[in-house]
């Protein structure tokens, strides 16, 4: 048995630790041979693969990026109506001339359509979720979320200090474009007394009110954690327009920061070691049980796996009964 | 309404993240007055207890320890056959005398007993369950025991460089009693390549021989995790009758490492802030709704009660069929 | 004797260290009583004194920010010509009827010229250089300068995997408006390949070939660190501008990141706190041996003292015979 | 020009990066060739020396342990009186056939003896000082130092919310056999209260008085920071006699903490990535100019060299009129 494996989309921690995961378990229990397949799909079209073994991996738990490379490559993206013939029918030849019985896919969104396509192309295909934004639909967690939090929940402690030292409204930018579990799980553990959602919609005077009343209880200072996705006016970053805005309605010093590439980058936390290594292990699981074109999840405290065709296309969002927003409403945090 | 609230047993990371979101809960969403109790339940029993209110939750987010202090006190255990008749009567006249509707009591397995107990002779109580070990029966996780891993992570990661560099064999020994769920997970989040809990019985020989097949594989050291409580030999700690059999079995120098307290203080985790905030707030809607004689508990994602007459003298072990075991084992992980 | 103590200007990791330091010497060793003036000079303006005592003291060493709080009130600057000649005034009798034998003034460049003036208006000043910047003239390396470089560093490490991943050039921007101190030593901590500083100009063509020569040495990525303060075309951060530049220049993606005010936030690294404590300390001797007008420095590894009329004015820059430039240099870092 | 380089004795954060700095300035400035001899002073003995290039320095920067390997081979120890008389001669042969021309030895107190010795036997040396313990003599600081403070002063900081929440004394054990550096610095930055170092002669009583002093003003718990090297009756660690005995003097509930080994492993802090850096770059420096039988070494704020035959044999002490101990003592901090 002859597994391809490729890594597609932006870089999350934990990507290696789940190429890890997929090979050990694939090398010592089941014999199979791994071939990793450089910078996503790309490599299939370039045919950019080198066998993988045990001593490939040493290291890969803790180490940040993907040793595969990645691609925004999307080789069924339709041009003026039409997919490119070539790439398609291209990668099909490069899996077949290689021998690959089956291609795990690493990835978030945009990787999991891909990969549903080239199931329903005939190929034999394993995904696993990955993304920092946590949107992706099936599977409750995906690695690297936690990962981010973490970094953005140290963000957002470190603002604490100069915050109150200087009596100022921090805004604090964080990564979600249509999602906002970063903003709301971030905002939470950093304790942020506003959060902004892409999908709550906000009142710019509710947010100005929550920071007067702020000042009235002896706190002359705030914290805002928006998601950069939110919507804002005349094409301005979130942090910004929000910062703006404040400054407006309260009168109140408003310094604004984003987070940006730093969310994505480096070493993954435990939690999303494990979650990664799990993952990885229960696609080679699948492989060998013969069940393909599903993608891998968590689901509760188990890993289970969903069909790709059901996950492609779909977003998952946060809603307003989530538990954070409802406990965090009561205990006074402003959600807009 | 008031509540009074106390945390007993052994410090954790998380605990005043909770008594944050009780008391939040309680004072801005439901109108409640809260009291702290000191030192466990033995602040009942010394009637030391002062009103909580806004200002004094300023910045225990992420503050280690717990503001209320802790203690070992358990006012219902029996001495020569006897339960101290006083202890619970004089507990159960402060609570008369100030009038406190309920108490929220935060604390391990110990704590959830003598919560039960004090439930049995009629105080209205709610429980929390708050634990590093993560033993507490009726929750998947308590808060702590993410913080715990991480600190227990964050260690063996750096034990790597000393093995390699040496070619060493590195044992260390971290928390769990009775149950090995922080070496399981720290364990495996840390690439360690034999993990000991007191679940599952050991050979000391397979251990030597996965010791030598590193080596004839090109890996001349290893990283052993053991939890404090697996069975040892003439009353050594883990690490130590470890280190020295592998020695023994092996010829490897081996040196080895005790974490101790350094797992239990210092800021919690994001995601152990969020559990503690999502519980706390939990255990005031229970009093809200006069739903007593519960500990509030996380059952998949959501946070839900259990009865403490359930919980009260369980213990909740890491089993062989765990997903974290399974996989580690087809990647050639050593569990004994 | 009686001591008034304030912080003026940007907050900085370490400033409460030094403030107990000061205040532990002052207090158990010399027996002085000490007051804290809030919110930098306006407290001397507003009469905003309280007593400190050691208990104000406790979880001071590892607290970011101020206790005191801060302003950038700047008591003695002109305006239309003249100063207003009512601040300085109503300084000087808020410390004569406060009965304060000196002020300790925790601050950066303004604020040492804030003291040098209110030293000439017949003031006993004694003055601790503050700044993550590390532009104080007269000492080796301020409090705060350390900390914001490991912060700084940290995001550096976590671009390295997104570079890598995805090919990409990555550029951070770093505090630092006059002075390169950040840039220079977490460039070359976070490995970066090309770090810009205001102090030594550069050629945009000579940064794109440095990136085509890493790409011809098989490293199609690359890590820019620049200084806030270089200079910019139409008034763009300098992050967005070097972005820009390069990818005009040589065609690879390139992202940027503004770190902003996390630099200045959060706890003290240990080198800092040190720093701070000897500071504070260094600044309770000089008013026990009646050594007024003078700021606290650091020269070499030890501890002395310079007149604050030396100081005031003068910013402390990097210049090109700095060691960590010339090494780098020769290690093929490109500096413009 | 072909440099060899080794790594012996203990490990240290900081010793990859060292190596880089060598070898870019070597390599890209100089154009000289480098060699990396295995296992220290044991790779001269078993011929087991691989060229290095610049893709071997990838990732180093931030990379704990060393790529080399270490032992503490010791060719020039008397074994019975007398030298093995093979070992140099073998070390010589292989120098002369590689056609090494000078050796860099990156070590602590032992190997810059074995580097002195080297030395004299006619082969031109230059030496680098690293020890976490910082007791090498001749140079202000070592790189590691920096880095197992900062771990040390981190575990510090988590036994607080331990000590406080349970009023206990807590004492915690770091590296040090001969000099208290790590103790002493790591003790001050992280609030140490009572602090010994094997330099300073202790009574148990007085020790014991601090503790008792620190409840008479509300504080009924502290913090006892030791180093590894204070002597000890019947054989006992540090760590558990001090807690002994603090226990018998005060009554106190105590509990000890041995840091171990982790204080040595794991990425170096930017401070050591950057001495590091400067001493690597001027180690190559020195062998462009033919200077040898030299030490690098930090002199205040810069990097210069000392003969070796003036290092071999001394160690750098904490002395008791160092800074850190003097203001230490002012603020109330007991030294024994």
């Amino acid at each position: 048995m002859k597994i391809g494996i490729l890594t597609s989309g932006g870089d999350c921690p934990g990507i290696n630790a789940t190429i890890r995961g997929v090979c050990k378990t694939a090398i010592n229990h089941y014999g199979m041979e791994v071939y990793g397949i450089h910078s996503g799909f790309r490599g299939l079209l370039d045919n950019d693969i080198v066998p993988l073994d045990e001593s490939s991996l040493t290291g890969l738990l803790n180490l940040g990026g993907t040793i595969l490379g990645t691609s925004r490559e999307k080789p069924f993206k339709r041009k003026a109506g039409a997919v490119s013939e070539n790439k398609p029918a291209i990668m099909l030849q490069t899996i077949r001339e290689r021998g690959l019985d089956c291609i795990v896919c690493i990835g978030g969104n945009g990787t999991q359509k891909t990969a549903a396509k080239l199931a329903e192309a005939g190929v034999n295909v394993v995904s696993i979720p990955k993304t920092i934004d946590n949107d992706v639909w099936g599977t409750d967690v995906s690695f690297g979320f936690d990962s981010a939090v973490t970094i953005a929940t140290d963000a957002i402690d470190r603002l604490h200090s100069t915050a109150s030292a200087h009596q100022r409204v921090m805004v604090i930018e964080v990564m979600g474009h249509k999602a906002g579990w970063i903003a709301l799980h971030s905002g939470m553990a950093g304790g942020g007394d506003i959060i902004l959602l892409p999908e709550i919609p906000f009142d710019i005077h509710r947010i100005g009110d929550a920071i007067i009343n702020r000042l009235k209880k002896g706190k002359p200072y705030s914290i805002v954690v928006v998601a950069e996705g939110i919507p804002t006016i005349g094409g301005k970053k979130a942090a910004q327009y929000i910062a703006e805005e404040i400054e407006y309605e309260t009168g109140f010093e408003t310094r604004e920061t984003v987070l940006g590439y730093i969310q994505r980058g480096g070493s993954p936390t435990a939690y999303d070691r494990n979650l990664a290594t799990r993952m990885g292990g229960h696609a080679t699981e699948l492989i060998a049980q013969g069940m393909f074109g599903r993608m891998v999840a968590l689901k509760g405290n188990t890993i289970e796996s969903v069909p790709l065709s059901e996950v492609a296309g779909k977003l998952k969002l946060v809603t307003e009964d989530h538990d954070l927003i409802v406990q965090g409403r009561r205990m006074g945090i402003c959600f807009g």
